[in-house]
């Protein structure tokens, strides 16, 4: 089969490179050879550099700047899309599924926007569409989810799956300094030059929306997520958390049915730095993720492994070709159910922590010692754990600009 | 598509119960009807009772002692082979698998017994053999495994593949009595009338030989793993194990090639009670399972959830159908590959005790001293952390009677 990869940064180049150089013979294991073909690269100066590494064979017949060559050349029946533009994703995989060609893709922006319309476009041309990587990057966690999720109800599901806000907090948990964290994560690459998608919990809610849609089967915007990031926590807060038996993790949430203790057609989604006490989330430190769920017939299950980096990444979108080879197509259409979102009203205890410059707000101070079921200090700053108090109120205290950390020592 | 179930004992019985008592609709994720034509029981008395709770519907029609009668009927194109005898069950695979029929098993004897004959017989007419509820229970675990190992290779793995045991070990890990654990896990169930198969380690290491066959792709007998059970650990070995920082779990492990230290095809295989110190497992208690594996692009790979039990294993066995249905047939068969066995020359540390019972024994006691890098006591009793030495030198120590596990701390 001749498949193209729609760019080449270091995903793109991994996927080449596993599929091109390894000791293994993928030819068996596929049932048939598959040749890169074709790889979308507009850059001429990208371009250039390829050729001159010549870490392409062939490059000059294999590189395009031009999707509509990949587009209409039927000989192509799979493209890889790997490209960093939601927008550009978005229609290169529309139109690959359009022309009857299977995708497979690592952009979750692309995949938590256009889910359910995807869904149907290749559900009516027949086609897979795969995006194992888009969540939990390494770890095949999608695969064996969606074989679990067609024979057991879904109750609960819990997350690790922002390596990057995983990084700095298991930092700031050994009591380093937060700035100094924040300055080694940059140049580290694990945090953009604007890290505003991965620390405000943005990266988390659009890879919940996704597991979500799957498991509930409809569909869901990324930004009904109840949710604030970890923009708000400092080294001051996780010492202050540490004291009492915590650890902090940014922890996305689904909460379904009676099982989970809501109503039967009710459920809940949402990312909050959550406090976790004796849980086994604990374990999974810097950039590793972990996906545990509980299903009615499976129960616990949980999938551990590298939230992202380059031959995970890679490793998971050839075993999407690999299931594109040899598995039917698994879809997630929008069915007729009539879920209730309550994620808003969802009630747990909450840290909160008036930092100094609203010390002399009154109005807050007011408030938050009316919310406090224990105050842990009341002198220079106020530190209180809350009663329990809805997501909704939760995230308008932050919009306020306090310290708050959702505290859950029901996560395991 | 018509299916027939070997045995009727929990885990039929919650396969059964999964398929045509669930909410889900599982024709149309299945892409047909999936029905229980026959289930084989031979006894009456069993029969009868089946019969007059009515469990099953149609049980007069449906119930059948005669394997024959599921053998030539040409409509069952799948048996579910959950009986508990090993040469029964090899006897059923392998005539059901003649016969053109699909088999998932959840009999862990009968695959690690027969399991490249198996995959012969398999691959000769063309179905799928099946066998995910044999390792880790309700882990799916295979599935993704088989799919890790097309496009890596995997240098290690390690795992709790056995729940009885790290029952016992998390009990006695608590500080408990040894006896009381025993009586209370066998009035629990979670240890046979006769536990050898368990606390002598046979049932991990016949497990560990799968995972290893599926990995290595060359025939393993189960009694080549190197191993020793948990029958000379009691509460006094966790008390000191903990008092030195340790965890005690039964770990299976599989080291292959340079990446593991070995020569590029060198493997070694072991169970043995080992001391863990900062390990993941040491969150993976009672009857939880956790495999980890790691591949040359996946990097560490962790699966964790329910070792065994009705629902989840028949889960298990349900995915097992899903599998069949949807995927093209994966096959391990033995290839031309000339790995050489280590596993008895792997050196490592060991928590040596010398019971009371043998502290007269003079060259026990001298070989001993010889051997220890750190002594622990030496008054009333000797124990002693050992200075590397071979698994087979271990296991001779282990056949003369002492107290003894195996330390160490780079399992994470």
């Amino acid at each position: 089969m001749k498949i193209a990869i729609l760019g080449f940064g270091t995903v793109g180049q991994g996927v080449y490179n596993i599929l091109t150089k390894s000791k293994k013979n993928y030819q068996e294991k596929f049932g048939e050879a598959v040749e890169v073909a074709k790889i979308l690269v507009y850059d001429d100066n990208e371009k250039n550099a390829i050729i001159e590494k010549q870490i392409v064979e062939n490059a000059e017949q294999v590189l395009t700047p031009d999707f509509d060559e990949i587009l209409t050349d039927p000989e192509i029946d799979l493209t890889v899309e790997v490209t960093s533009s939601k927008d550009k994703a978005i229609e290169y995989i529309r139109q690959s599924l359009a022309a009857g060609k299977h995708v497979t893709t690592a952009n979750k922006s692309a995949i938590a926007a256009d889910f359910m319309n995807l869904q149907e476009l290749a559900i009516k041309n027949n086609v897979h569409l795969k995006f194992e990587a888009s969540v939990g990057g390494g770890i095949p966690v999608l695969a064996p989810l969606s074989r679990v999720v067609a024979f057991n109800e879904i109750s609960k599901l819990h997350g690790i799956i922002n390596s990057s806000t995983n990084y700095v907090l298991t930092e700031l948990c050994k009591g380093r300094d937060l700035d100094e964290v924040m300055v080694e994560a940059r140049e580290l690459g694990i945090l953009e030059a604007d890290p505003t998608d991965d620390v405000a919990g943005y990266d988390a809610r659009r890879k919940l929306a996704i597991l979500a849609m799957m498991i509930l089967q409809i569909d869901i915007a990324e930004e009904n997520v109840s949710s604030f990031g970890i923009t708000q926590v400092d080294s001051h807060d996780t010492e202050i958390l540490r004291e009492q038996g915590y650890d902090l993790k940014l922890i996305a949430e689904l909460l379904s049915g009676e099982e989970a203790g809501l109503k039967e057609n009710q459920f809940a989604i949402s990312v909050f730095p959550t406090a976790i006490k004796d849980s086994k989330f604990s374990r999974v430190n810097g950039m590793m993720n972990e996906v545990a769920f509980f299903g009615s017939h499976s129960g616990e299950l949980r999938f551990y492994g590298a939230g992202g980096s380059m031959y995970p990444t890679a490793n998971a979108i050839v075993s999407d070709i690999y299931e594109i080879l040899t598995t039917e197509p698994i879809y997630f259409p929008a069915l007729e159910n009539s879920y209730e979102d309550v994620s808003e009203d969802i009630e747990s205890s909450f840290y909160i922590r008036i930092p100094e410059k609203l010390m002399d707000d009154k109005s807050i101070l007011d408030e938050i010692n009316s919310l406090a079921e224990k105050v842990i200090q009341n002198d220079k700053e106020v530190i209180i754990f809350s009663k329990a108090i809805s997501n909704q109120k939760a995230i308008e205290l932050f919009e306020c600009g306090l310290h708050i950390i959702r505290i859950n020592k029901a996560i395991d």
